[in-house]
């Protein structure tokens, strides 16, 4: 006689709605065991452990990504030039497929059936969770209570939830609740929905939290070099102090206070989410920002011009795959192949200044520099003739010729 | 008996280069009309007229392009989103083919055989004028000195064109000549070559001509509104004083004063030419910055996400075709043609904050948001169910549980 | 008091499976309007018109769709060289939009809420079908039945259907049921699954009706020239006979008799569906396929290389987008446009001969060709001179000897 | 006292247009290694040999390429879909690196300062040959006496070069030279110029040398299976005789007979230069239109469908850099290392019926099918359910409803 596998493992945060889930799902008759995935917000996750087992949980995993996070998600991702829309650094999006990963790892591990998250409907975080756990375990069962009817009759709006709350000893954070969501990580933190709905409202001052605002950042800057290896930063060296930094969490880490200090990396922006509606996002990116200024810059000094017209094009794909949830898939897996052949040659040092708001690239240097004295020479073996620009452009313009006799014609 | 046509139309600067290929050109038997383009660099275009004269030009042109520039070049390209290598704002490159297409109606009109420019053989505008020059009238004749191993020869270094000016009368400018190269222009000025060309080396301050450093900048802030139509900014309202300004070239002058005032603009960046050389440029761009802030910012709240896509792959293309001097081309055309219709629901407000070298957009609101009231009413009418989106997810995913299966397979 | 609408037009097609959802809908508390597009099938519709209201349809439309198929929907798609994956020519792709939107229309004429149609969940028609119907009216309700539980339930398998039809009278065709499935119009018939379903296994000859096999087709081949203007077929001319076909739908029918001759445009594939799955489909598209060789091929003489390019940029994302679903579309919108575009000098001759299953283009020429003796004068007036190719060459090769000199260093 | 190098490498065909260039060489004082590439010609290369020994050369090159044609460039450019402008498969385009690269290599070994190639300036070979050069020698310099001003003021036409040969006793073949011209090798014979440049024109019978007309092809097919291990044929068996052949280039070799057998492969279309002009070209291809049907299919059935996409871009790329001469270049080393990752699942066999003028694939199978017995139990666990693809269509309309809102703003 087999028993039903009602075992779930369940993405849990620490805060009032998935402490909700955690409940109700136990109230469903499922065996709860809660996964808490450290990738670097600011929580208390001891804590969120206590409440997860006072609520029921079966067991409680704490795991600390944040040194993969940093390796296998950030730098691969910033080493190919990913960025959504033209401005958005993915800090959301990046986290999602390692937390999922690690939460299929963990239901493998404890042979659950079940996994569950507290994302919503209309957001991007259901599809990432989602797609992840799909691709990793085609099998898995998917537990999304706030798509789940069942849930959706029973919470219809936020005093059901705080009734619920109350009736089975759930602690409600004694701080008002902001009148906004938020997801933090070691790459960003976001502000959305809420009060920040409406696009034509101004993001008041008080709603970021990870960045002093551009006008309260020191009046003089500091002058900072990454060094990078295969487009990864391996080394950070402050100019005043001199002091060096290196390792992936340290160098990351480093930035992101720096970025903090200055200002730097905060974005508003209403982009296209991929189930087909627009939503405006408040984005506090620090230590990303800075890393893009840095990794843009060497890439104009050591990526071939056709070779770079082909990472524009790979990183506006993994962009989108990134932002859409497709981490895990196919296509990924080939354009990572690609993108990560280009980055070969990207190493050298670049020098920024950090002010008011802006990461300034303003000098660099590589020994794989396609521009520089070894180049130069070039100048004697057979190299540059200003003569052959003539020929190179008159061939160009045969084409044009041939389109202006024919448009002469009509 | 017919007279063999020596009339060359040369594209003047002022400068003691074109000065000297004026004089040049005249010694070689040419007749020379000197042609003066105004796009909005701080010259002195009758001074130099007068000094075109005294070299011994027939004739002299002085054309105001200004108003065409930014209406048919400016504003055109930045409702595209063209930016090369994702930072340039391509300053330099959208005024040749303005001044080359002018030049050449120049020579139609002088009936000229020839038309002459100054420009290198190593750099990009000799590409961007010939490539006009072609496509606009295939047969013209081009004298472009600096590829002709006659004046080569001549002028092998700067004492050889000291020499040469000192024997014509030609007057080189008491000031120092600046150890670096610039072209100037109502979207930008640029600064490279001499000092400039080693991109280890970081820009001195007083390189800068056209914005205040962010760190001389006001320390309190501006809040401008931007109004677009089709993608194309009609109205710029200045909050605190409530001044308007409205006409194409009104307020692109008002948005070059407000970003000189707030250090906004500037860029230093390694690029590829379409000679396949890497080069390094110093760029100041005050005003086409603040425009492309609020352009993108726009674009983010009225166009829907499919569109967007084709819009970013367009972008990439178009602003490299600018780049390279294939403005008038048949395929420049084709994706002008799609991009003018992508801009048919580009309007709507941007507010923008102005401090310490950034642009940053606030708020935006456009009677075409695909995020506005009427939208939201789909709610009612068999809108957004979130039940919906795990059906969504499931077929997504159907691929990768199949791309699971094959990998698990190996 | 207010009567609920209850009034649906469903797509009919006059066979069992749609007869029996009629029937269904009407038990269900449905008003059937039943709605025949006539798109080239070889169906007795007025047949289909009886059977219908004999089922209790309140009313029945018979749309001749015909001339409409092929001016705006077939002759487009195949000027900007859609076809899917490299082979399927989109028959059925392209009918789908057309025929749904003629049934919104239908239904705003007739003030129905809903509308329904029979195909499965797991194609590819379903989607297309639906979102035509969201996309012109995006309140409309869709009855999809064999998506819905309810139905799903009563008809687990053909058996269960077979019982309905016998208990309703619902008369079954006398003849065997074809062991796979077909989709038939204008442009095409295709063939797929049941029998067909494993790729491994040839497709016999009798599965194929409207092309003769190649082996059958006649010893000797026709010769034909098709006249097209702006990328559209404007005359057929026969040579043997000097016969000329013209107008949009006589052409076609003309170059699908010829392709049925010579059996011309079979196709046996896997393919890629929207849903994510892989299917085998078995095409014929005789027409299509000639009409396919001969535009390709005036486009090599008419069309510049760069907007080649743009234009095969194009086609991909286009073909997508039909076999996907999104004929109506923002999207589509932009894509038409640019192609459409490029479509303007697309006229000339082409002649071909047909023989065997091959359409061969053997000559064209244009007024608008690329290649004409108007350009080749250009070889007087500083057209192409020989020399400027090494420089062209030399100067092309910049990069490459960067690229060698950083790869020595490794 | 350095004497100077003085040492050219001549790629020689043994026909008059390199004999003279040779002869020309020695005349003009260099030292002539004449080098020849045996890609599968149908030459008589010792016969060959020897007249350039009698014509003076001092040391002459035969070098068998045709093993490493197939293995290193034939089979790598098949495997990641590379056509030219969907129909020319790049016959010409492939071999020339491959020469270019062996002639460097004998240049290295000769010590020689000089390459030279009869390429004429108008083509793409040229290009090809060149860039080669130039990518794996950036020091090399070319003679190309057809860009040479001293060479076409001796050779202004034909009777120019006759009275050369006469005069150098040069023989000239007894038959009539071809009215157009021909380059050979094992993948292709192309024909092109001269009677053929009027692309009006159609293409006598009598031009076709490689392939049987598809008039006069078999009445009966053949029916032949290939094996495809990573993309690339690794077994070919005939159905009729059971007869297996393995073997790079002993597949390739009986694809070619089979295609010549049975008329396949023939192609006449014009085409886009890099040089920016049109030509047309006639060419045959036998056994490589036959590879190329059998890989598209059976990638239909191995590759992911989003990967496909990626396939397809990549695909264009490539081609295009093939076509163009880029064959040695960074952004193709990136483009293939991608391609690569793709091809590792394309696995299986193909089943072929070969009919006059046509390889129809007619079955395919393979173990890393996306389509195969392991993936259909996913039906089972958690697999298709027909019910979510409403909520998938649903969720892709929203962006099309929100654009219908707008568009009725309007």
């Amino acid at each position: 006689m087999t028993q039903e596998n009602k075992k779930v493992v369940l993405a849990y945060s620490g805060g009032l709605d998935t402490s909700i889930i955690l409940k109700w799902l136990i109230l469903q008759g499922y065996e709860v065991v809660a996964f808490l995935a450290d990738v670097g917000q600011k929580e208390d996750l001891e804590e969120a452990k206590k409440k997860a087992l006072s609520l029921g949980a079966s067991k409680v995993y704490i795991e600390d990504l944040k040194e993969e996070f940093v390796k296998s998600y950030i730098y691969p991702a910033f080493s190919v030039g990913a960025v959504y829309e033209g401005r958005y650094l993915l800090g959301t999006s990046l986290a999602r497929p390692l937390i999922a990963k690690t939460q299929i790892e963990v239901a493998q591990k404890e042979n659950a059936a079940f996994v569950a998250h507290g994302a919503t409907g209309k957001g991007n975080d259901q599809i990432r969770f989602e797609l992840t756990y799909y691709a990793l375990q085609p099998d898995i069962q998917v537990l999304a209570p706030w798509k789940m009817p069942e849930f959706l009759d029973e919470f219809k709006g936020r005093s059901d939830m705080l009734d619920f709350a109350d009736k089975h000893h759930i602690p409600v954070t004694a701080s008002r609740k902001k009148p906004y969501s938020e997801d933090e990580n070691l790459l960003h933190i976001s502000h959305e929905a809420g009060i920040l709905e409406d696009p034509s409202t101004v993001c008041e001052e008080d709603i970021y939290s990870r960045t002093v605002s551009p006008e309260m950042a020191p009046d003089s800057s500091d002058i900072i070099t990454l060094e990078f290896k295969k487009g990864v930063p391996v080394k950070l060296e402050m100019q005043e102090t001199g002091k060096v930094i290196e390792g992936d969490l340290a160098i990351f880490t480093a930035l992101n206070e720096l970025g903090s200090k200055h200002g730097i990396g905060r974005l508003d922006m209403v982009e296209n989410r991929y189930v087909g509606i627009k939503s405006r996002g408040v984005y506090e990116t620090p230590g990303g920002t800075i890393l893009k200024a840095a990794h843009q810059d060497l890439c104009g000094l050591t990526v071939d011009r056709e070779v770079m017209r082909l990472y524009e094009l790979f990183a506006g794909k993994i962009s989108d795959l990134i932002y859409n949830g497709f981490w895990f898939s196919p296509e990924m897996d080939v354009l990572m192949t690609a993108a990560t052949k280009i980055q070969e040659t990207v190493e050298g040092d670049v020098m920024l200044k950090l002010y008011k708001g802006v990461a300034y690239p303003i000098a660099r240097s590589s020994s794989k520099s396609l521009y520089n004295s070894d180049l130069s020479s070039m100048d004697i073996e057979g190299g540059y003739n200003q003569v052959d620009a003539g020929g190179f452009i008159r061939i160009n313009a045969i084409r044009l010729k041939a389109h202006h006799a024919i448009k002469s014609l009509q």
